[in-house]
């Protein structure tokens, strides 16, 4: 492993927002800024990083606002609101760790990049949305939404519904070669932003926006296997992976290869919503790398640079 | 002037928002269409473009959409609006034109660079704000916001009030560097999306954000000294700058140099809110550029490639 690595650092949740907090503006700064300070020990130690976050809370509150001035002004579709989050929440992100790296006497500054990324119509995820969005909805709200929006719903709990968005496969990052220009010319940047905004290629009319959300563990996967990475770090709220989780012989595992993890995925060990994506992501990474040495590692965000020694955190391998 | 030349085109509202229309996404998306065969035909001359645009309407829209819902979910503070803007935007003018350049056979894909712009707390806008945002206030609205939210208004017309932020002069973009080597490197970008987000530098915190809006066309002219391009274009809604506009020896100006453009400035032949900063950004650039060759045009939107060809439009150069 060469001493100064390129990473894809991939924050989760609770990177900006705590569950028991409103996740208002300043809450979303101030963790933003601890979270600058664990981005930060890894550039000191000489690391390239590229940054990619997750959106859920955001969207969500997001899409609530345009919810309820719908009758005032226009709303905004999914795909443009991922957009707007994407800019919001890169202008945070970038600012906060550049202020950071600022303390520390750098002049540095984060760069945030708006990414597109495309998936296939065809992908089955369209005939079968399962990724919830926005807020909870009573029978009569989920039918009206559905007579009016078109919106697809499940029910989450007794009477109480969800909208449920596609989740497709990310297939190609389309501003891969500016972002890999700006690797290359040694810019710290933010990129896949809530895991990119979705579009899809129409034969007659182009690129096209849809309203679907990718994941952005997987989105992250592909960006680092584009940015052909040394590691990929899935930065979460858990010490450690663990199978049989909150079972009598639960066990926290510290290494597996991608075999392994593909075994307990088949087993149903990593919940789909959660430390699913996060492990398909590190298998799909560490398959299609071409360095023998790369690796990913799922660990906690409060101890970044821990994880990246192996302190804490589960890292897998190829092999 | 070189055969193929870099060039910043500042696009203004009209680009994106036609009067007479809601302004709805659907809109939006139509117009930018319709911009980028404009620009596609420029790039298809073997030109250089970064792009840059108002927000507007858009912003407008967007505040009116936070402060419907602020009853239900946190409101978003301006300079975090303008962010989610800039992406939203961003998204859609680099994607209308990636559409465009992709039926003219090239496969560019077309960036946007989230771009904060320094600006200066002790800049003379703070103390007297100028610039209208959000929609029109009765009197009780006014003073309701001024007392919750701080507000300052001003009247605009019998009983209407709006909403006016500082326009602070930009000093310095902060992500140049990046841009600069994605100009170099040979990406179409869009930047500075708004005006760019403006930021003021504290000295314990560091950067953050500040409730302002930075005028597009001063922010474009900076960028363009920055990258040394050879042509600033303002796209706007007129075919030629006017002096004396709309009296009886209203003339239509084809070429004006600094000095004059200046002397007209200053008889106030051009209005602060539009006009203005056009002539303002012009002026800087023209002045800062090494580049003898150096100009900026005024023109009309719709006739791009015949603004860059002298047939229409007002030029401006040094001498």
């Amino acid at each position: 492993m060469p001493d100064k690595q390129l990473i894809v650092v991939a924050l989760g949740g609770n990177a900006i927002s705590q569950p028991h907090q409103e996740g208002n503006v300043k809450e979303q700064f101030e963790n933003s800024a601890a979270t600058a300070g664990q981005l930060a020990d890894l550039v000191d130690q000489g690391h390239h990083l590229v940054i990619t976050h997750g959106n859920g809370p955001q969207i969500g509150n997001f899409l609530l606002r345009n919810e309820v001035a719908a009758g005032v002004i226009y709303p905004l579709p999914m795909e443009v609101a991922v957009a707007h989050v994407q800019g919001g929440m890169g202008f945070m992100i970038a600012q906060t760790l550049t202020n950071e790296l600022g303390r520390r006497g750098s002049s540095r500054v984060v760069n945030t990049f708006i990414t597109t990324v495309l998936v296939d119509l065809a992908d089955p995820a369209f005939r079968d949305p399962t990724k919830p969005v926005g807020r909870v909805l009573n029978k009569e709200e989920a039918a009206a939404n559905y007579e009016k929006e078109g919106w697809q719903t499940k029910e989450v709990g007794p009477g109480e519904f969800r909208r449920v968005v596609p989740s497709p496969v990310p297939i190609n990052i389309m501003e891969i070669d500016a972002i890999r220009r700006a690797v290359e010319g040694g810019d710290l940047i933010v990129a896949c932003g809530g895991g990119g905004i979705p579009v899809a290629r129409d034969p007659s009319y182009g690129l096209h926006g849809v309203a679907a959300v990718i994941d952005k563990d997987l989105a992250s996967a592909l960006l680092a296997t584009d940015l052909d990475v040394d590691t990929i770090m899935f930065m979460t709220g858990v010490d450690r992976v663990a199978v049989n989780f909150n079972k009598p012989d639960q066990r926290d595992v510290d290494h597996m290869n991608a075999d392994q993890a593909r075994r307990w995925m088949v087993e149903g060990q990593f919940p789909r919503g959660s430390m699913g994506p996060k492990i398909q992501g590190a298998i799909n990474f560490v398959e299609a790398s071409r360095k023998p040495h790369a690796r990913a590692i799922i660990g906690p965000l409060g101890r970044a640079a821990d994880a990246l020694a192996g302190k804490t955190g589960t890292c897998i391998t190829k092999s």
